[in-house]
């Protein structure tokens, strides 16, 4: 028998719309348009005005021929116009794909390559890098120069257009539209890539809006925080905030790289309630000149990802009144998927057991359906004993759609019903998952990912290297450093120093080894490499 | 050329999730099993105890046969049954069926028979009217009594079994799953209905989900509220708070009925934070006994809805120091779907022009797609002029799936891409919509609807009854009640007190009408009642 609850009730126009973050700042910018939305330097912007600059963003996207699926890169710092490339770009169709300003061209032009990037924006500040990428790569994208009336620095114009001109043309009423399914593309991140090129990790609307609404509700964030762009909105789409904030009506303080006088300040004089960084950025700031945090007021609220965090780093932060979150995620994960949800039982605590407790990865997102630790071998969960390791899996909403054109990684990454995060960890009795080794390889220095993969390649093309491994060394300032261990030729001979000039001839430089080591490389009986090994030496050097 | 970004990427149990309030609890339960959930008198629950409580009675239903779209009926106060089946009953796959309590045997015979209901849970209290009603209705559930232990008034048990059994006998880790698509039912809300026969609202998961969530972001809710049961959990599912309160891990403070003095003092003994409520009852707090109010702590939030709040209602309320929000919405629409959105601007304006201002319907729900007011001939917005009325309109994800076996009802209603809600309103300049007049027929008396058909066709059935019209007649105490202009037939001969009797032996007295008028009816050319002018009559009875 039919079962009538199923029957005759379709879904419609009147009852069924795709989620999507585009709708998140159209419903701000109704209802606060007087509000004010981005801050950057003297400039001011409300809801909605942003909103309409968005219009014209995608209504230009779209007369330059941008349709749905077709990709819209972004290599620019945390200006106004990145943060409007998160919505404009969606309401031409397009997907967008920010990339991260640190790369070197070779790396920028795989990504333009792979991703097929139909049009470039570019911040002046960042156009050498990538008009070298450009004479690398296949693709010829049309290129916009974001020339930001606050930057006064070097860096030369490349594009036909800049982008005030360009959003001059596009119609602020742009009647943009849904997604005609909530499942289609929103973004496209490139991760560092532990085994070669980087993998193109795509977001969709569905778990873009989810994330975003997440971020609130996790974070207790309210309606109108004022929030410092510390992080990159390369990163994972700044960790969906950049939707987050547009939903919660907020105001976005812009912010053109981390420096702690600059942070300090804008605190103080922009009101800023909210900020999210690495443990490093927290670092730079427990580490400023104490003049610098003069008059700083309590309540500040943190979140901090990237990295475990040391607990002596979220000790600092707190006595000096930040209130820290802490998240965990990956670029799979829409940014933080994880949070270490906080008890009021744990108050009473010292402040060093509490940083402790804050310091384990936590819990999932209330928007996260499954969070475990297990064997990836057997698929079954780790006992909850604190002990034993396992991978950390996610399963849900909040788990990318994909790497793109990449089905076979897709399959690995996806297999067995859960996303295999790479990441080691143990999980507590009360259910809260710590994470006791990162991915085997992959290095975090300064809040980036550094593939020890990639650095060893060049290594490898070095004429008197014969092997090359490299692991993580603990840094005060990065948080890690590539340490390499090589084995030279028989015959050869190099200096620590040559090394190091070599990879930066061939790398970006934070992906260079800061240390180097010439020795035999310790294997297993069938030959590879044991990092672990090597990682206590990189730790005790 | 296929796009890449949807070619090779499809949902995986891995990153596709059904949205549903479960998942909600079996959060909140694994990282807050300890907190309060529930707090009944002297019965107090943790989140682990009320969620395994919820997978009992998942498990009980299941072996009682509840498959997936069977109806499981509930006629109940706000006690911790009626919390756990808003979980339970889903976990069996089964439709939840809440019940207003104050409907008399025919119209609760009739729900039954048109949800098909499978097994009904009863609150002793309610078991005589219910007994009644199995009296008159086709099908046959099996009963289960609820013998609430905090309630010692009269009332038989008259099912098979009391509640505390059924559950005991069901499995505390009951492997209940996710539906097979969000958009499968998970509850089923009858309306008063306003021609003739009540039409029963299907929710869907995904609906639940997103306004469960909405209602936390747009109150500002935030974790751990203390929320107090005012409004029954039979009205839209309590507005879907019964999923906030589980997003949020709140406690759920239960209240069998609307007592001033139990409020207030909930409220101070159990360091209440929020409760809903209909303008009603609001009217009742402020009018209640002075020393009621001793040491009322300032800042308890506080939801109305349900009938436009008089001004006066919203000053008083502010002036107790509670803080007001005002939301709007119909059974359709999950309950609460627009919101009175506040702006600082409005801060420094007298109270009383706050009030006038807090008194407006507002605006969309972040998580509903659109609101409008239409000709609802043209489907043409009306102009944005706080003057031209047209017909409400809601699109989006809050509107309901449609109405229960009733295609020619749910296509009228969700006609041309909208929700027709039957209310009319003026839209603001600034976007804010304000009703005007509600649906020219229902009656909100007490925060329940009333249809006026309903209630005429009673009086049609008096044997001195000519011609009957019922429209609202405003009232300090019920907000409205029925108001009935009667012509008697020629000779025939009636009193007010026979005619209101008469009602009371065929309808909820809830619906009777209060004040009967014998007259001539006033009638346009082609013969239909004018009830515009009837209610300016009743207005200045």
């Amino acid at each position: 028998m039919a079962n009538p609850y199923e029957t005759d009730l379709p879904k419609t126009q009147a009852n069924f719309t795709a989620m999507s973050p585009l709708s998140l700042i159209a419903r701000t910018a109704a209802v606060y348009p007087d509000y004010p939305s981005v801050v950057h330097g003297s400039r001011r912007f409300t809801w909605a005005e942003t909103y309409a600059r968005c219009r014209r963003l995608g209504s230009a996207l779209a007369k330059q021929g941008i349709r749905s699926g077709d990709t819209v890169a972004v290599v620019a710092t945390n200006i106004p116009a990145h943060y409007e490339a998160h919505f404009g770009v969606a309401m031409a169709g397009g997907v967008l794909n920010a990339i991260n300003t640190r790369l070197d061209a070779a790396a920028i032009a795989f990504i333009f390559d792979h991703g097929e990037a139909k049009v470039v924006l570019v911040d002046r500040e960042l156009s050498g890098v990538v008009k070298a990428a450009l004479t690398q790569c296949q693709t010829k994208p049309f290129v916009v120069d974001i020339d930001d009336e606050t930057y006064t620095g070097p860096g030369e114009r490349i594009g036909g257009i800049e982008y005030e001109a360009f959003i001059a043309a596009g119609d602020p009423d742009f009647a943009w539209e849904l997604p005609a399914d909530e499942w289609n593309a929103i973004s496209l991140n490139y991760t560092s890539g532990t085994t070669g090129n980087p993998k193109g990790v795509v977001y969709h609307h569905r778990g873009a809006y989810l994330n975003a609404v997440g971020n609130a509700v996790e974070w207790g964030m309210g309606r109108f925080p004022v929030y410092l762009w510390t992080l990159p909105m390369f990163h994972c789409n700044g960790w969906c905030f950049p939707w987050t904030v547009a939903a919660m009506a907020g105001v976005n303080v812009c912010l053109r790289r981390v420096d702690p006088a600059m942070i300090y300040e804008l605190i103080r004089t922009e009101g800023v309630t909210h900020f999210c960084g690495a443990p490093t950025v927290l670092t730079m700031l427990i580490n400023a000149d104490p003049k610098l945090k003069d008059g700083l007021k309590r309540g500040v609220k943190v979140t901090t990802a990237g990295a475990a965090p040391p607990a002596a780093v979220i000790q600092s932060m707190e006595e000096m009144g930040f209130e820290i979150n802490h998240v965990y995620g990956l670029t799979e994960t829409y940014g933080p998927a994880v949070v270490s949800a906080w008890h009021s039982a744990w108050d009473p605590l010292s402040l060093g057991e509490r940083a402790r407790l804050r310091a384990r990865q936590g819990v999932r997102y209330g928007m996260l359906e499954g969070l475990t630790v297990k064997d990836p071998e057997t698929m079954q969960d780790v006992p909850a004993d604190a002990q034993t390791m396992g991978e950390i899996m996610f399963r849900g909403n909040l788990v990318m759609k994909g790497y793109l054109k990449n089905r076979k990684a897709t399959e690995e990454a996806l297999g067995g019903g859960w996303f295999h995060s790479g990441d080691l960890a143990v999980m507590h009795p009360d259910g809260y998952i710590e994470i006791r080794d990162r991915s085997k390889d992959i290095i975090i220095s300064g809040g980036e990912n550094i593939s020890t993969l990639e650095v060893e390649s060049v290594l490898y093309r070095h004429p008197a290297v014969l092997e090359a491994a490299v692991v993580a060394r603990p840094d005060a300032k990065w948080g890690e450093t590539p340490c390499a261990f090589i084995t030279l030729k028989n015959g050869a001979s190099a200096t620590d120093k040559e090394i190091i000039a070599f990879c930066r001839d061939n790398l970006a430089h934070f992906k260079c080894p800061k240390t180097v080591v010439f020795t035999d490389l310790p294997k297993t009986s069938t030959g590879k490499i044991q990092k672990f090994v090597l990682r206590d030496k990189a730790r005790a050097l």
